[in-house]
């Protein structure tokens, strides 16, 4: 691979008037999200100074996401390739979020179930709690289903305890009496992706060695065979000496990308509710609570703040009009969504709807990321300056701290050998060269070096 | 009656420094409902200079109501009195809608079903249509209960037509094939009611002779044992002739209202759904569709713009913690909305839900509005320059050309005996007397005529 495969016009930038102009970065990052973030945040972290890139942070996958940390409950059948990455970043999570707290986590805590509701109050900053997880089934079907599943889950040296419906309910008073079965997983956790993204914007906005920079990506700028930096939509660059495309379903329109390299990304619609819980109800629960009913996922995650996050809903299939793209909201998800979580927890009925939301993740044809530098088969050597960290899936903020730091481990130079499997070309054929072909996206300007630091 | 029954403390206001102060108004219009809008509108059109005093019109009731124009479907038991009101009503739309346009509107017509959907484009400015409306019932029970129903509606003189299953669904070929029955309404239209409050708000905005205050009342002003103006919160007043309340649920919090008037208004919740077709579904429907699901009523009303308002729960509880009130949309009410609405159009699952909404509709004792001048018992007379207008509950879009007629009548002087029984005083007793007992809620400043208006 190498060489962009598309060209872009990129107006070049007027020192004059330009912001982002002159300035030359350790690592641009294109995507505000959250990975997009958390990568920028352990970039700044090894002592990189650090430019995002985006129009509209925080505003897609993000956005919806419920922040269930569940590395043992999403494990799928087929998909045990993916666990050992999960498990790596549920062990990260502690630290991370103790670093954006500035108070230590507590690895590995199954949180206490002494205190009220169960709700661990480990961090205030990224609404990350310890709070475990228990798995619901509503029919004998149901039940039969997550016993399966459990068996492949310790098969896989994973912790699931079963109790008797009785004993679920003593925890979680408030389920239904007609469920079919209740596991316990400590191990899974929990965050507020939206308060997360925002704890690490502030943080980092307080930073001068690094730059938001509210502008979309048209593509990536090449010199001297290696990616140089960003173009950005309407004119004006950012330089940079190592970039990072973390703008999920974004990626695969990007500019500029090595020739041959195939970034098979599909939208996942997902809808979402979010609701407040009335007074007298609360605690609603004291763990977050997934279910199976009648063979259709449902989750409901408790908030610290008395409001629940209701999800699980995938669709597939593109809305038959574009009008409204990924963003729309389906009526049949929402009314799935109540139903199913109703037969798990009557109250719900009783909640106030707060927001409903769908948005798109970015889906890769074998559920796991794209996520590491591009092979250049001739020579056969990566492509410089350029990082690949995409197709997060549903497990875009479970994978946060293990994406961040497999990037800081590549702008390090190192790479660790388990997750070569993620590598962002293995979907990809062609015939590469790395000598670009469109002068047109180059940027042919003076590097300004007296800006770039060591790293 | 007679007399303030509460003070307000009202600063006097500044002339140099309030918009408001020295303006006298022919009438002073509280509330900026759909209703209070209507009523303005009216006043207008009959000569009179008009203050519309509301901090955020259009944000009650009105910004939830579906805005059908249904006496024939929504009579109900034991209602037969407010029938005639209902009525009198629906034959003052068209002419109303037509005003408001600017094009004739066609009285009785009952829309062309040979159009695309049976949609017929009588008015573009308010929504107007004059698409008939489909009764359908679910199961046996609920075609008994619309049987039932049809026998008190025809026993009224109205005209409801049965249709075989077969010709609702070639009418409506989206109706579920599980439907139990289905009757013709045509006299039962609609109108968008924030494009019609919309309409009248910018007609009147381009009115010299029309201010619009954007202010929350606080109460009546009373000078010589007459009401003369609104007292302003935070201070100001404006003085006018006459003032009309029609500020919905707020009215009975008004300072200043006649020492023992009960304007015993209670609180409707109703959850309220707006959706967009997709291109492929359009149109939806042709005809508004009324059911009753299990007993339960459910509404679906198409909008020329290729949405969909689906609505009908009532919840009459106040919300367990007062941190939300009238706003809060309650999970269970959605879906129930969507698990009735699909029953008899299953095509709404494929919908994008756009919008969720609850407020609280006024309602009375007797379901019938407050609509009238306030007797003062010792003298024997009505209360100088007051005219109440509120308790519409559900019926306040179909009432508006009527109340807006019936307070012209009361301004004029004439009072129409048929509407007497609505008199906004029935609910209250007590020992009346006209000279104002507190003097804080005087406006004793000399009236300035010059700005009066002969009426």
């Amino acid at each position: 691979m190498g060489t962009p495969s598309a060209s872009v016009a990129l107006v070049p930038d007027d020192a004059g008037h330009d912001a982002t102009a002159g300035n030359f970065y350790d690592v641009a990052v294109i995507g505000g999200g959250v990975v997009g973030h958390g990568i920028a945040w352990a970039a700044r972290q090894s002592g990189r100074s650090v430019a995002l890139i985006d129009d509209a942070p925080g505003s897609g996958a993000s956005f919806a996401a419920a922040g269930m940390l569940a590395p043992v409950s999403e494990l799928h059948y087929r998909e045990e390739g993916l666990l050992e990455l999960m498990l790596e970043s549920s062990r990260l999570w502690p630290g991370f979020a103790a670093g954006l707290d500035g108070s230590a986590g507590n690895p590995g805590d199954p949180g206490d179930p002494g205190l009220p509701g169960g709700i661990r109050q480990t961090g205030t900053g990224t609404g990350y709690l310890t709070t475990s997880t228990l798995v619901i089934g509503a029919d004998a079907a149901d039940r039969r289903a997550l016993t399966d599943l459990r068996t492949v889950q310790q098969s896989c040296g994973l912790t699931v305890e079963q109790l008797t419906v009785r004993g679920a309910r003593g925890r979680e008073p408030l389920l239904s009496p007609g469920i079919s079965c209740a596991f316990d997983i400590r191990a899974d956790h929990q965050v507020d992706p939206r308060r997360l993204l925002a704890r690490i914007a502030a943080l980092l906005a307080a930073d001068s060695r690094y730059s938001a920079v509210p502008r979309r990506a048209a593509g990536l700028l090449w010199e001297g065979g290696r990616v140089s930096g960003v173009g950005l939509a309407g004119g004006g660059t950012v330089r940079a000496e190592e970039t990072v495309v973390a703008n999920g379903l974004g990626a695969a329109g990007l500019a500029g990308l090595p020739a041959g390299l195939n970034l098979p990304l599909r939208p996942v619609h997902g809808d979402i509710l979010r609701l407040r819980v009335p007074a007298h109800l609360r605690p609603l629960l004291g763990s977050t609570v997934r279910g199976l009913v009648r063979g259709v996922p449902v989750y409901i995650v408790p908030r610290e703040d008395g409001t629940v996050v209701i999800g699980a809903t995938q669709r597939e299939d593109a809305p038959a009009d574009g009008g409204s793209a990924g963003d729309a909201v389906s009526a049949g998800g929402v009314y799935q969504l109540l139903r199913d979580a109703q037969q798990l927890l009557p109250a719900v009925a009783e909640l106030e709807l707060l927001e409903a939301t769908a948005r798109a993740r970015p889906g890769t044809p074998d559920n796991a990321p794209l996520l590491g530098r591009v092979r250049d088969r001739a020579p056969d050597r990566d492509v410089g300056g350029l990082i690949i960290a995409t197709g997060f899936f549903r497990h875009g903020i479970l994978l946060t701290p293990a994406a961040a730091e497999i990037c800081r481990q590549l702008l390090d130079g190192t790479a660790d050998p388990r997750w070569a499997h993620f590598r962002p070309d293995r979907f990809s054929a062609g015939s590469p060269t790395t000598s670009p072909r469109d002068t047109r996206t180059q940027d042919t300007r003076p590097r300004p070096e007296h800006s770039k630091e060591t790293v």
